[in-house]
């Protein structure tokens, strides 16, 4: 029947879900970040190009864990490439953001060390988690797609920026 | 004969055209509406984000009506689930714009009340037509996309907006 | 053997060099116009919808073409559909721009009647090239992808526009 | 198992990499050649669409090429094609960059004769290069692969331009 066989294909939807909106949130910091930034150098250039290569990427561990949870073998394994793709992509972007902010040029405007460190803070809180989820795959797929959910969403919430900074991270 | 195939693939042909004027609707509407707001915070960017997932959707519940209509069976589930992801993308839009008229600071000039009524109005016609849809999904698949193609056309007439404002909405 | 193999194929390259340049002789064509335009209207941003989806559709007749072509039978119905659908789109761009000519209002500057004639003259080749083509489809396939191939040639070609007019168009 | 079966993918992973970081290249280039571009006339137009067709191109001899190392077998022509592509598509990159040197009108500034030096001869390298793995293609595939990757490499080293220009090329 159409309706069971749409229900069981939850793992293609869940997975959908966390990946479109890990994607938005990278693709909302992206624009936050290059707000910030009023001039672009080769290096910033070419990490922005592994930082997008990474996000190209995600469709791919997203279809093979979709399918290793739908046919219900060899999770793991899926689960473990999948958050380890999201947690390289969020190294990718801190790399980006380690590289604009030691490179005070090419900033609109000096970078206060609170705004950085809880710039800082709010990146290494996501990687944590993808790391947790990285470990968790092991033990159970759909926990560790659950964490990697959990990050998306606590990168939704603004963060505790300095007063005038709310807009932006 | 490739002839009478390609007369057979009509329910691709229909879903596709009904599905690309439903996404272009969007668009122009969105256009319209980003039309009116000067400045993006955080909650309205995630409402986008939330509708531009339902519209990057929109492809697959396609796909799932316009094969269920070739082979004949199965339909109802197929509609249900087509017309229902157009009623939740509408609800999602219909929410990001009540988010806008709620924060005045957000838009570009005060919008009057007889034009947030007009297009509140507007909004609902689709989001009814759309109801309708739903509900006739488990009578008849045909009416049903039928039904969405008339709310893709009610939307391409220009709104009875106060003058002024007939270029937009 | 790989290298016999890839040369079998020349439908699908044929095909897709010959989509390929249409898409983009429309798309600079579509540049040039709009670069005329100051204002979009309702009525022309639904005329613009309407030729974005037939180009859109253009992938699907191509491959259909190219796997006729490749299998080597029936190809005469696909050619039909895949010059049918460049002629509809070809009045499509036609109709945004009797739209946009017979709207004053909505261009940059006066239009003269010689560039007028020279604009709707060119575009009328293309649209008999495309009519000739979906007639001498049901003589030879080949033929009628060769002739789609020629009108797209014809539009890289400068227009003989009055001075000053040389850049679009 | 998952693990060895994700492991034995290495051919469409490398083939990805390669193919993404050069598309990547080529719009790090071609932005930085737009950049010293004030107009753009018909022919550079089409000489643009001729060198977007050819990166459009690129996932199908990707995949072809990752396949056929996949598979173990007939590598050789896959990846002949994949270089062979990478190669016109440098050609095509050099021959509107030649066309945009020789028209000093469609120039933002004077170009000196040092600085296109400079440009010919990174440009040439990678041409080089990419004629050095079409030929070993018949030799190795990988090895023909492994030069692509160096191309790409290269390129993303800074040039050594001019003092003031190192931004760009």
């Amino acid at each position: 029947m159409a309706g069971r066989q749409t229900a069981r294909e939850w793992p293609h939807y869940a997975t959908f879900v966390v990946s479109f909106l890990t994607i938005g949130i990278i693709w909302v910091n992206h624009h936050g970040q290059f707000h910030r930034i009023s001039t672009v150098d080769r290096p910033l250039l070419f990490l922005n190009l592994l930082l997008l290569m990474f996000v190209v990427l995600i469709p791919f561990p997203t279809e093979l864990l979709a399918s290793y949870l739908h046919a219900g073998s060899d999770q793991h394994v899926a689960a473990a490439v999948y958050s380890g793709t999201l947690l390289v992509m969020g190294l990718c972007f801190a790399a980006s953001w380690r590289y604009v902010a030691s490179h005070g040029e090419l900033l609109t405007r000096v970078i206060s060390r609170p705004e950085l460190r809880a710039l800082t803070r709010r990146n290494a809180v996501g990687q944590g988690v993808y790391v947790v989820a990285l470990g968790l795959a092991f033990v159970s797929a759909p926990v560790c797609l659950a964490l990697c959910a959990l990050a998306a969403v606590y990168y939704t919430l603004p963060g505790r920026l300095p007063e005038g900074d709310r807009d932006i991270a």
